[in-house]
C-alpha cells in the first residue's frame, strides 16, 4: 500500500470515526448527512476539469466532466430520497452547513493539487456508503428498522414499482455508490483492480441512471 | 434602468472597451479568448445552486442546474471550434489564465450576493456576444475574413452538411449565445421583456442542442 492510497483510506476512518459517534445505528439521519457531503467531490472535480479544458484549449475532457458532474447530481438525488425518510434536526442541520463549507475548501485545494490520491479517497468513502447501506437494509430485512414505501422521487427515478419499499430503494442507491466507487478508482489510476472486480462481478449497478446517460 | 441593470451594463461596457482595444478587428482571436471566460459564469452559478440545494436540501433544483451547466459545456465547445480557426499567440495564452483566475473568483462572489445582477450581466455579455458575431459575419461575406471550412468538431456538434463553411458555423454559435442571453435575462426575472423579445421572433435558435437535451 503507497502513501496515497494509506492517506486516502486514513482520511476515511478519520471521517467515518465521527460519523459513527455521531449518528450510531440512527441511519436514515446517517444518510441525509452523508448524502450532502457526497454531491460535493463530483462537482469540485467537474468543475476543476472544465477550468483546466478551457485553459489548455484541449478537447476530449467532455465525457469525463460529465461524469462527474453526474456523480454529484446522483448524490443530491439520493439526498432529496432520503429527507422524505429522515428529516433532520436543527443540529444535524447546522452540521450540514459547517460541513459543506468546510469540506467544498478542504476538497477542492486536495483536487487541485493531489487529484489521484482526491479520488482514491472518494473510491474509499464510497465502499464506506455502500457497507454503511448494507448494514441500514440488515437492520430493515431483521425487523428493527420499518419497510416504509419508497418515496414517490425515487420510485420514478430508478422506475420501481408503484408499492415498493425503502429496502429496494437503498438496494438502488447501494448500486449507485458502489458505481461511483469503481469510477472514481480507475480515475485515480487503478485500472488493473477496478478490471479484476469488475470480472468478478461485484459491480451489479443495474437501474444505474449514471450507466444508460449523463443526467437522467 | 434601475441600479442593477446599470451596472451590469456598466460591467458589460468595461470589458468590452478592453476586448476592442485588444482585438479589435481579430475576430477569431477575440472568439477564443472570450469563450475560454464564457465557460465559467455557467459553471459557477451552476455549482452554488448545486450546494445550495443539498444545504437547504429542496428539490426542483434540477432543471436550472442542468441548464446552467449545459451553458457551460456549450462554451466550451464554441472555444474548441475557434481554436481550430485561430490558434492563440502566448499573450493570448497568459492571458486567459490570468483572466480565468480573476473572474472566476469575481463571479462567484458576485453571484453568491447578487445573483439577479450577475445573470443581467450575462445576458449583456451574451448580447454583446451576438453583436460580435455578427460583426465577423459580415467581415466574411464582404470577403475580408476567409471563409474556410467549419471545422469537423463543429461539423458533428450542429449536425451541418460535411461542405459547411466557418461561416456556418458562426451562425450556429451566435443561435446559442443568443439563447444564453434570453436564458440568463429569465432568471434575472425579467421574463416580461424576455417573452415580448420572443413573440418579436429574434431568438430562431434552431441547431441549438440546449433546446433539445441537457448535454449533447
Amino acid at each position: 500500500m503507497d502513501l496515497s492510497d494509506k492517506f486516502a483510506r486514513g482520511q476515511t476512518m478519520f471521517f467515518r470515526f465521527f460519523a459513527d459517534a455521531f449518528f450510531a445505528k440512527r441511519y436514515g439521519h446517517r444518510a441525509v448527512v452523508l448524502e450532502t457531503v457526497a454531491g460535493v467531490p463530483g462537482m469540485v472535480a467537474g468543475m476543476w476539469i472544465h477550468l483546466k479544458s478551457l485553459r489548455q484549449m484541449k478537447t476530449g475532457y467532455g465525457p469525463i466532466i460529465r461524469e462527474l458532474l453526474a456523480e454529484a447530481e446522483n448524490e443530491r438525488m439520493h439526498l432529496m430520497f432520503f429527507i422524505e425518510i429522515a428529516r433532520p434536526n436543527w443540529l444535524e442541520r447546522a452540521l450540514i452547513l459547517s460541513a459543506q463549507a468546510i469540506f467544498w475548501n478542504y476538497y477542492f485545494v486536495f483536487y487541485v493539487f493531489f487529484p489521484r490520491t482526491a479520488h482514491k479517497m472518494v473510491h474509499y468513502f464510497e465502499e464506506e456508503a455502500v457497507s454503511s447501506y448494507t448494514n441500514y437494509l440488515e437492520l430493515i430485512e431483521g425487523g428493527q428498522i420499518e419497510d416504509l414505501p419508497a418515496p414517490q422521487l425515487a420510485i420514478e427515478y430508478y422506475s420501481l414499482s408503484v408499492d415498493a419499499k425503502l429496502s429496494d430503494m437503498i438496494r438502488c442507491v447501494r448500486a449507485d455508490e458502489q458505481h461511483h466507487a469503481d469510477v472514481n478508482l480507475r480515475m485515480a489510476g487503478g485500472r488493473e483492480r477496478e478490471e479484476a472486480k469488475l470480472s468478478a462481478g461485484t459491480n451489479q449497478a443495474t437501474g444505474d441512471p449514471n450507466t444508460t446517460g449523463a443526467q437522467a
